[in-house]
């Protein structure tokens, strides 16, 4: 078969800090999908396009082209509005967790399509799956039905949507081509978008436990992501929220189901019910509502209901008892004072060495390791009290965590004036 | 096996601008020539080396490391000096044939391994190729017996000779990574070097015809080639030369040679005596002979001599008819006056696509195709006079190949004045 354009030509424009056409992105994507563009083409593509950028619009042809190599979800026919959101990745980031069943409670459905962890942040569906019996795997008749009748869907993207940003994922994790930002905001709003969400709100974190460690990188990453959403039609909006610490007390699969649930029943650590709540009043008001206040229906049980339903729905136990770890080490504070680091990445490395995470995409995860965190920057704290608990299925596992945690914490003279980072930095709006 | 280095890790170094380490480059050169770094892996490394640069360091290591890929010859036990010529590629550039043997003549042995054409440039096997009975395959040993006996040897370049630059630059041409200076420097002197001459003259060209069309670009990358020859013991010059036109009169294989032999004869058209001389001087010197004058040789028949022997001994008849092309078509100047401008570009492009070059490696080539010029820069021209005349093997060819000539000249009226552009622009020394 005759191709319309060249690789190399295609290459050589955007090496040379030309704009790419939407004849050549769109047939890029395409000829990639199917095999006529090599890999090996593809990735020098990917490192010119990390190197020299890309425009508004070619960002936005490149999603559209990305979009188009898959299907689309319709929930059009639904009876209540959609809405979803997605973070970045961070350490201890189980918002998604209380946080569809409230938006759910809240009269919104929620079709949250999620993927595995890689690295040191966790994967959502990896945490849900330390819950006896249920399951990620939905067909797309139980999506539809589950979300008209529950609301709220936590469950595996299928391979329909987007192939080339997966095709084209698996490359840049191989190449060096991962940290481009219309890369990864392409491949972010492509499956978005691709999934038919009428709003979406994203949570994009920064810190040393984020994969943008800068405020302008983030900032950039949201505005971009915002802008490509809103041209497709999705109400989006974006936050910029803090990434320096662990958020709540927990990194781990079932450790951080646990932290969920005591969201959902009321309780739970304060800065995880802040950023539950805000994120549920900006998927609201992206849907229309802006008469319900969430916090409430975490006060009234109504969410904790609709999380039962939820976890029910897809084969799971709410009221089974969540595995824990046969093996334990206690990390003790070395010095007396206030605690102002605990550093993000050091954790989430911590926990992924512990069995939580994985280096391979198929390699399998532990339900039961983690971090369970003590203190938090700003608490004051004894020497010798415990700091971490490190959970894991073999105590052969704790030397390599506890390399991770040499440099984790700061901890200063009592009655040093600590001035706490604001968990939510900024709302990035259309 | 477990490696030493990580490819991610070496791409990221390059394309977040830091220099790479003389492990990393030891390491994934080493890695890629046996398969343990992946084609998209190394095209992308090669897209941020072409972005990014490369330092002296990186690029003399680079360089070393892949010499190391393979085996080195060595000319030491020959009982004169070695030198050898490169040309970064030209149109009309025959020189390699009455060079070889002139040097030869002159007492210096030439060990010339050279390769194929691709694209709009001639290959000098190629053309020798269109003597009946000459054969480019040769034998280490009948190399060196020849290099002994003859003193010159223009022959294919064995497989054993920087394998990984074989590897590296077929990856380069399909991923639009062709045009980074340090990997054609690394390139090209990497098999020089591997070679064993001890002294090498290069021919870097500048113009439309030539792979660099800046000057400050072919500079910059013969300064670098001739700082990696001296690092490695080579005597190392460059002759920075004009390629804005045809050398000579003729473009194509057999009709190269054809030129080619009237230089011998002591005839020949000024541009191609003019450079073939000058590069012999600077050949001789390298090798420490600076009494001799090479036009002398050309004048006396030695030269000739020397030609008629190399081609023997390699099985091509000296005296056997050259291959005449069955079609021919003549251009005509559409008005009269000063030939300011004859393109180098369009005129190769013309006489590849009359069968004299190959778009790709398997393609055959025609012996008889090529472009004879009736005028050169300078000349002054009639209205209907014969300005090219095309040869190919099938008529069915001209009318493609004078698609790309309709803008390759420009006349002037008469008695406007024209400045020649030197042949020779400067030399670049360690």
């Amino acid at each position: 078969m005759s191709e319309k354009f060249d690789a190399v030509d295609v290459i050589r424009t955007k090496r040379d800090r030309a704009e790419l056409s939407d004849g050549q992105i769109d047939w890029v994507i395409d000829a990639y999908t199917r095999g006529a563009v090599a890999d090996e083409q593809m990735s020098s593509l990917a490192m010119a396009i990390l190197l020299n950028g890309m425009t508004r619009r070619e960002i936005s042809r490149w999603t559209n082209a990305m979009i188009a190599s898959g299907e689309r979800m319709d929930f059009s026919k639904l009876s209540r509005p959609t809405a979803d959101k997605h973070s970045t990745g961070g350490v201890g980031d189980k918002i998604t967790l209380p946080l569809a069943p409230l938006v759910a409670a809240c009269g919104v459905a929620v079709p949250q399509l999620s993927g595995r962890g890689l690295g040191h942040t966790g994967g959502t569906l990896d945490k849900l799956e330390s819950i006896p019996g249920w399951r990620a795997a939905l067909s797309n008749d139980e999506l539809m039905r589950q979300l008209d009748e529950v609301g709220a869907v936590i469950c595996a993207a299928g391979d329909g949507l987007a192939p080339a940003d997966k095709k084209l994922y698996a490359l840049r994790d191989v190449t060096g081509t991962v940290e481009a930002i219309p890369l990864i905001a392409s491949s972010i709003m492509s499956k978005k978008i691709a999934e038919g969400t009428g709003a979406l709100v994203l949570d994009v974190k920064v810190g040393t436990g984020a994969f943008m460690k800068e405020l302008a990188d983030a900032r950039e990453l949201a505005e971009t992501m915002v802008a490509l959403g809103t041209d497709a039609g999705v109400r989006t909006v974006a936050l910029l929220t803090d990434m320096s610490t662990p958020l709540g007390l927990t990194a781990g699969n079932a450790l951080e189901v646990r932290e969920s649930v005591e969201v959902l029943a009321g309780g739970g650590p304060s800065d995880v019910i802040e950023l539950t709540v805000a994120l549920a009043v900006e998927m609201l008001a992206a849907a229309g509502i802006t008469d319900v206040d969430p916090a409430d229906k975490l006060r009234d049980g109504t969410a904790m209901d609709a999380w039962r339903r939820m976890i029910a729905t897809q084969g799971g136990d709410p009221d089974a008892e969540l595995p824990v770890a046969p093996e334990t080490h206690v990390v003790k504070a070395s010095e007396s004072g206030v605690l102002t680091r605990l550093d993000a990445l050091a954790v989430g490395v911590a926990a992924w060495r512990l069995g939580a995470g994985r280096a391979r995409k198929e390699d399998p995860v532990s339900p039961v390791a983690g971090v369970e965190l003590h203190a938090k920057p700003g608490d004051t704290v004894e020497a010798g009290q415990p700091l971490l608990t490190l959970h894991a299925d073999d105590a052969n596992r704790f030397p390599r965590a506890l390399e991770s945690l040499t440099d984790a914490t700061d901890i200063a003279p009592t009655g040093t004036p600590y001035e706490p980072t604001p968990l939510i930095i900024d709302k990035i709006t259309a």
